[in-house]
């Protein structure tokens, strides 16, 4: 690894000099030794936009930053599905960052969104790891291409705000390797981040800050990360403790390089735990370094139109019943109702808040599109802070009543959500749901636009509503992209990256969330989003991957042909309708025949493709093994097992279009079966269902045939029984013969 | 403990002479040690009725036991929520045992029914912990007062037969002591059984007959349980780390006397604690030793005359739109059709098999009521095996045509549950559904008969059904039972003791049943069966608790008097009918104010009333201290906080009538507060709330009042940080200061 090259450059410092460099320097700087050329370098939330503090500023003094661009949070940018996209906001926020002298930009936030009520979803990708993965490496991609580190976070399983320096996450080996952890996995194996953020929580009893499991031997040994773990801002509760986890640099600068030192000299820490950090923490220096050609500034009015492209992509059509898009020419027959076309919510609180170069708001905006001197008829129709204010209804319904179509803008408020607590439902504001009332009472035309960093509810409303644009929070340009989208000038391409479910109480965390006690279970394990909906077949509002256009497309001639590693897919993708637009396929794999419970299909892989009327793409998705594998608890392993797999291709997790079903070999056949496996598990297997058969019949002193003789109710039963528990019931099955079985499968498995 | 009596004996005993009194003797004898006059005594299932084998069988040899009465199984004896009842059928069970010269009945079973799928619920009492343990303990007071010990049973956690001898149960330790284990330690404590029998599972990674937590600490040490643990039949893999464990009789006869003898010479094993697993086997000797005046026999007519009164009060009447009762005099216009009028199903399948002493049919029960001569006309509709029956269906259809009303009796055959398998699905066999639809519609007054162990689906047909009396499985009476209740020469009085969810996808353990790779997660944790359905407000087919009546019933006047450590529930419930019946009035309590997660409302007391029509009787519930605590995870311990509980009475979890809030005083303030507790936490709690106060306001060098200055965006976000990390926001919140809190809170706390 890098750091190695270091080693004289460690060797020359003193302990202490070494405990410095493993903590900050305020909030945001690493310490320096100049004495050593050893410099500082600025870290910086967040992840859709630079929070650099002026001198002085603290932690907590939000909203008072410079300017820079607000692109979309990625519960907008994520719904692009949209990975070259992601990349190019990546790389403008690393240019931005160089400009403004900023080394490590805190991002991207890759958690699960494991409940709808989590107050922090807005700033991460999806209820799906495949895709917050995908996503999140091209975010890192973009951003690293300008020299700027990424830093990924919050690693790992803090998904919840509730608690969140404290609680203690209880999830099973499984959920974590194939729920929370894979995002995080993927975009350190591919696209190699040069930091990650540990985060605030424990997980299985242990403060991550602390944790060894996951931030060595999962990390580093299994992944092969090589750069530096920083902890979250406050994270680290014992700087020794957490060094020796594998934690380099604990944020912000915190007390105790006494102490770390003392620990050295008293032989509780290594001295090399401490040299390996430090060395670390010199590679990022490196990685980081300003190049002589370094751009003093960046092109605000770009950046801006990029963050105007990026959230026309990722605001989603959920409903048309044909009243958008809306033609120009009747735009003085529009009603635009709703404070938040007004004054857009276009972000959300906590770190990650940026100062923005420029607002656009979607009144201004469709103001722009009528052109000089039209006038936009507008009421606000609601307070911001719940309040019902009659006046305001009635104004907006008396608006209503005059117009031919209403755009009504809703959404959750500032308060709703933020970083540092979770919501406790999922319903708009009553002051809100009270006004769609009473505007569709009047009105037969309503398009509700929504502003929202988490999941709304719509089940209760979506009828009186004949279309709903899900704007969720688009960054600084939103209100032109919903503008432009409104009025046909683009056309929706945002699909869910998360279900939306008719009520909270069918979301799988539903009672295990946020926890008590400072404990929360991850009771529904594997079964999160869509895997949980789709496994129970229950209904939803929208389902994961769900999001319509002003065209159509059609999904043709599946085809599959093995890889090396995997699988590719190809099939075609036709836009029928007389619109350009984009499509984004997906491809679901359902185990058919697996040994272990498995969610219904699971995402693994999609593109989206822009086409032309008329044309049509072939496209290939290509899986790798790690699409078909589970992780086995009793194997402590991925594995890949032989036996059907369906391919689905489709527009969304509900809506399946191609299928075809393929026949994996599996990877090997393991010779897991001992004495204690049951009689049910030696006849499954390949090697030991043969074997045990003739034993049995041997044992019976006969050819096997007795077998058919006995009651299939007490066969059903003793299958379920550890073989070695037969000697009772079958004199000749000896604890002898047992191990002469298990050999004899050893010796013809293909894996250890 | 009353085997310290027996060390004399013992230290005349050889090693290898008690090594064999810790195993037994073929299938269902304990080993006996004529020199020193150790008798050997027999252990025989089951629940509901002897299974006693005739010399030479084994336990496979079901269906080859001396004839003995088939009391109802749990699921049906259960829903009759009748101590009192419950306790006479456990003396008739002691006395056919006494009779037959056995010593141990291997009952109750006591799991909690997790899912409807469980093949092995019939054996079960219910979905509550609550009711299953008062129902259990009389059963075990019952038996005992006949001088045979009961055997308590599965311990602990033995929710499935799906790979029942390996699985392991990962369940949190408050949800085993809130929903798991109270069943066992009401009955432990108030019963006092003389043996408990270990499950064959794993919990939390140990083997139960290898978990000293379970069998020694929270048993023994905990619940006081002074009587003998047994093994179930081949649950032990190593009898030197079962008897470490706590276990003292491994059953059946086990090899490995040689290996108990050297793990004591070795030192392995403290000879001390083989003393001890002997001494406990002498004692249940003393306490089974046979009375001088045993009797020889019983009387089987009587105890058959017992199992239908048992039946009679265990069948739950579902629905009724008045087709029930039937009149006699209309007998000659019904029609039976359904094979199980003929052909009852009234036991379940696996080590619970009894031989009856004599079988009633309800075919044959409709017919003695119908009369000498009288022809009851009958078709059977269908065959239990499942296969579709062209013939027999329209056979039935003709004769419901002709019919006024028709009993169609359905349910599950035998092959459709058992111990040894679980169950995939809820629904009654196909070729039964399809007879409900052809019945239906050509006759408008169809009465639903079911016999099944566990709970079937009835969403799907009950539109069709007029009436439906759910029988479970009701012993060798359950048919006069049925014929009684369905003619109204009895009325119906049970209740459901599990709910009937509308689908086997709305169970809160759907995707975490039966687990896979050797693991279950009891990811639903304590909101198991109504906790579930209630607190997420789910419609249900049938509710917990529900039952309906020929006659109605009111309530009034509940009245609420603190006692000693919990609270006297009083309230008049009356018969507003005009025929004899019995009501369960139910009490729950709802936690209004709860620091941690709390089910929507638990059953903490019950009666059943028996009142003559317009009767009136003033009940009295007694609830303990337990009915208000939960068990704390921060605190280990049960705790009661202060504040309102809800006292709910009502004639099923879903149809509460009369409710009262009561203030608890709670059971002391504790002490729990540390610097690691959050700003939050500080607040609440009501020393340290006010002591914080005043600190910030020192801190701060004013009066406090600058808190209200702050954004409250901000300080809803500050309050879930731990206090001690204010020291990076708040300068004058040092650790000394803190620390200074943290000691001021202990020292005015009432709690350690």
């Amino acid at each position: 690894m890098a750091h190695h090259a270091h080693s004289e450059r460690i060797a020359g410092l003193s302990r202490t000099q070494k405990a410095t460099l493993t903590t900050g320097v305020g909030f945001w700087h690493t310490a320096a030794v100049p004495d050593a050329s050893i410099p500082s370098i600025m870290l910086t939330d967040g992840p859709h936009g630079l929070r650099k503090q002026s001198e002085g500023g603290d932690a907590l003094g939000l909203g008072d930053s410079v300017p820079a661009t607000c692109f979309p949070p990625a519960a907008g940018l994520g719904s692009s599905w949209n990975v070259d996209l992601i990349h190019t906001v990546g790389a403008a926020l690393g240019t931005e960052a160089r400009a403004e002298g900023v080394s490590v930009l805190l991002g991207p936030g890759v958690n699960i969104r494991r409940s709808p009520l989590c107050g922090r979803n807005f700033e991460y990708y999806s209820e799906d790891p495949f895709l917050a993965g995908v996503l999140g490496a091209a975010w890192v991609q973009g951003v690293q291409s300008r020299g700027v580190a990424a830093s990924l976070k919050h690693f790992a399983a803090n998904n919840q705000e509730t608690d969140r320096m404290r609680i203690d996450v209880q999830a099973d080996e499984r959920t974590l390797r194939e729920i929370y952890l894979p995002a995080f996995e993927r975009i350190v194996t591919t696209a190699r981040p040069w930091t990650v953020m540990c985060s605030y929580n424990k997980v299985r009893g242990v403060q991550v800050s602390e944790n060894r499991w996951l931030l060595t031997e999962v990390l580093r040994d299994e992944w092969g990360f090589d750069g530096l773990v920083m902890s979250d801002w406050g994270a680290v509760n014992d700087r020794v403790r957490a060094l020796a986890a594998g934690l380099d640099l604990t944020m912000p600068a915190a007390a105790g390089d006494d102490r770390v030192v003392a620990a050295v000299e008293a032989g509780g820490l290594d001295e090399s735990v401490l040299d390996r950090a430090v060395g670390r923490l010199l590679t990022l220096l490196d990685r980081t370094a300003a190049p002589a050609d370094d751009p003093a500034g960046y092109d605000a009015g770009a950046h801006h139109d990029l963050a105007a492209v990026a959230a026309t992509e990722s605001a989603v059509l959920l409903k048309n019943d044909g009243v958008l898009p809306l033609d120009l020419s009747d735009l003085d027959r529009v009603a635009v109702i709703g404070e938040f076309a007004r004054t857009p919510r276009f972000q959300g609180s906590g770190s990650s808040q940026v100062v923005p170069t420029r607002v656009d708001s979607a009144l201004d905006a469709i103001g722009d599109l009528a052109g000089e001197g039209a006038a936009v008829r507008f009421a606000p129709g609601f307070r911001f802070d719940g309040t019902a204010d009659p006046e305001l209804v009635a104004e907006a319904v008396a608006l209503a009543e005059q117009s031919a179509t209403v755009l009504l803008f809703l959404g959750l408020p500032t308060e709703f959500e933020s970083e540092g607590f979770d919501r406790t439902g999922i319903d708009l504001p009553a002051n809100q749901l009270a006004l769609i009332d009473a505007v569709a009472a009047v009105n037969p035309r309503v398009a509700v636009v929504l502003s929202n960093g988490a999941v709304v509810a719509t089940a209760s409303w979506q009828d009186r509503a004949q279309a709903i644009l899900e704007g969720w929070l688009l960054g600084q340009a939103g209100g032109s992209a919903l503008a432009d989208l409104l009025f046909g000038l683009a056309n929706p391409s945002g699909r869910l990256t998360e279900t939306i479910p008719l009520r909270l109480a069918d979301t799988p965390s539903r009672l295990n969330f946020p926890g008590s006690d400072g404990v929360v279970v991850y009771g529904e394990r594997i079964h999160v989003g869509y895997r949980w909906f789709d496994t129970l077949d229950l209904p939803v509002a929208y389902p994961f991957g769900f999001g319509l256009s002003y065209t159509t497309f059609e999904y043709s001639d599946l085809a599959l042909a093995p890889s090396a590693d995997g699988l590719e897919v190809s099939f075609t993708v036709t836009n029928t309708g007389d619109r350009a637009g984009a499509e984004v396929p997906q491809v679901y794999v359902r185990d058919v025949e697996a040994s272990v419970d498995r969610p219904a299909h699971e995402l693994k892989g999609f593109t989206k493709a822009h086409l032309a009327p008329g044309e049509a793409r072939r496209v290939t998705v290509s899986l790798d093994g790690r699409a078909f594998a589970f992780w086995s608890v009793r194997e402590h392993r991925w594995v890949i097992e032989a036996g059907d797999f369906e391919i689905r291709v489709g527009a969304s997790s509900r809506d399946i279009r191609l299928a075809r079903t393929w026949a994996s070999p599996g990877d090997g056949i393991p010779a897991t079966l001992t004495g204690m496996s049951t009689i049910g598990d030696w006849f499954a297997h390949p090697i030991g269902g043969p074997l045990l058969l003739a034993a049995f019949a041997d044992a019976g002193g006969g050819d096997g045939a007795g077998f058919g003789d006995v009651d299939p109710l007490v066969m059903k039963m003793a299958a379920g029984a550890p073989l070695a528990k037969m000697a009772s019931f079958a004199p000749g099955m000896t604890a002898d013969r047992v191990e002469g079985l298990v050999e004899a499968v050893r010796a013809q498995s293909t894996l250890g």
